[in-house]
């Protein structure tokens, strides 16, 4: 089951931290090439990212929508880069934000699962606007290919506000979205007691994830926010639950923060890059690491 | 402005009708092609839906879901069809239902606007979840290069119940979101009067529709629905604009209906299969057409 391996590499890491790649062109350090040929730097540096990011995270999480802008080559390039971070004993989150209904929502579910033209991730993200019916393509795929599904349902940016904290009779519309998850995680729920249906809580707005935890206790969470957004480690596992292992239940993505840190990008060498890259990823690694742990 | 050119594609041909391609390969004639190379079939199939669409309607709405589960190649495959689409003269509104935040919102902008290896599509359909600030980027970058923004409201599918119509404060959830878009209309509003940031709002709700309008005078609409799911010509355009020229504010897309009608599948021939999906297509056209002046 997704849940069971998730956690499992969660455990072997010691740390819920999920490397995120947001490749940015201009960002990039010059070492990985002309910036004139984007999407060929996007390529080599996503290769190096990840095979750091191997060493001291679990999880990885590829943002589609900024590989998208380069056409089918950013497509390609955001495939080998997802069977890079399998090979390494990776999972693999695309965060892709989908949401369609019936045969489309299952053309996206294909796309995301299958293998090869698909890109066989261990799970994607989806968005639950569109209802139930929206959500069911990914979640019957998901049951059958042993593969998680991660449902917005209280993000990370300002405007998450203005429709997500809606009171609808009583209770924001974030929490109805749980609800209706609720009835649907014990479909994804492996061995360790946790539920592959994902669900995408904001490490800017604690509170509500401690408040979500309520309402989908099995759930794994999806942390956005954390580091470049501004949350601080205790924030960003404040929806995990307590148990013997300390803090536990989901994975906490940074993209920025451990991708770009300073002095990242004017690296003399590209030693120089991998040792700050390194020293930034194992820094984010401890801190969630000793979050869990107070 | 895009808004102007959508209402004269309308007007040039008379009906609000958008033809819709959902490739689905099993349904795909074998006169296009060995199943088993089922992409080099789409490809065949969608130029040939193209270039009888351009004869009956003035818009045009491939389903990036269907293409994605063939990975890079389906992802060329829709970019050929959109600029064949665009070079016959239809405006493309390219349902990708994308939604994010900050610079990867400016990302999937960048993908479905800017030009190869981008969509250059006129348009594409946005998910509303996470609020005004995922919407933005979108916004400004239409407004920038005259595109359209088409953003999910009240959706076609039975599931569209679970969040849209939940109760905000006296509203339903789908009017909040309306609101939201409100306040922006006027960012991509064209001579015509009518604004580029269309709503999505299914044709099996008319009573919805017809609300919507009154949240939203000057969006133009893009109405699923019809067709093959169920809605007669009548509802899809109830939330229309009674005017001089007829019921006018949007289009209404058809896809299964008029791209894979009863007994195209087996057609003999490749004039026979035009024959069909021509009837088809006018027929739709002229019903469409009818229900604007009734």
């Amino acid at each position: 089951m997704f849940a069971d391996r998730l956690i499992e590499a969660v455990r072997a890491k010691q740390t819920p931290l999920c490397v995120g790649l947001d490749p940015f062109a201009e960002k990039i350090p010059a070492l990985f090439g002309d910036a004139r040929e984007e999407i060929a730097a996007i390529e080599r540096f996503g290769e190096a990212v990840v095979s750091l990011a191997a060493q001291h995270a679990g999880v990885f999480k590829p943002q589609l929508g900024l590989f998208e802008p380069y056409g089918p080559d950013g497509v390609r390039v955001a495939q080998e880069i997802v069977s890079e971070a399998r090979a390494l004993g990776m999972v693999v989150i695309l965060d892709a934000k989908r949401g369609d209904i019936g045969t489309t929502a299952e053309g996206y579910a294909r796309a995301s699962f299958g293998q090869a033209p698909g890109f066989d991730a261990d799970c994607v993200t989806v968005n639950p606007y569109l209802g139930a019916d929206s959500i069911e393509p990914f979640l019957a795929r998901a049951e059958r290919d042993a593969k998680g599904v991660a449902v917005l349902v209280r993000t990370s940016n300002p405007g998450a506000r203005d429709l997500q904290d809606l009171d609808c009779s009583g209770a924001p519309l974030w929490r109805r979205t749980a609800e209706m998850l609720a009835a649907q995680t014990g479909r994804l729920k492996g061995r360790s007691g946790w539920s592959g249906l994902m669900a995408v809580a904001g490490a800017t707005y604690p509170e509500e994830a401690r408040a979500l935890r309520q309402t989908l206790p099995d759930a794994l969470f999806l942390v956005p926010g954390y580091g470049a957004q501004g949350a601080s480690a205790a924030d960003a596992v404040a929806g995990f639950t307590m148990t013997p292992r300390g803090r536990e239940g989901g994975v906490v993505n940074s993209s920025r923060g451990v991708t770009y840190p300073q002095g990242a990008q004017h690296a003399a060498t590209l030693d120089a890059w991998r040792e700050i890259v390194s020293t930034a990823m194992a820094g984010a690694a401890a801190e969630l690491r000793a979050a869990c742990n107070a």
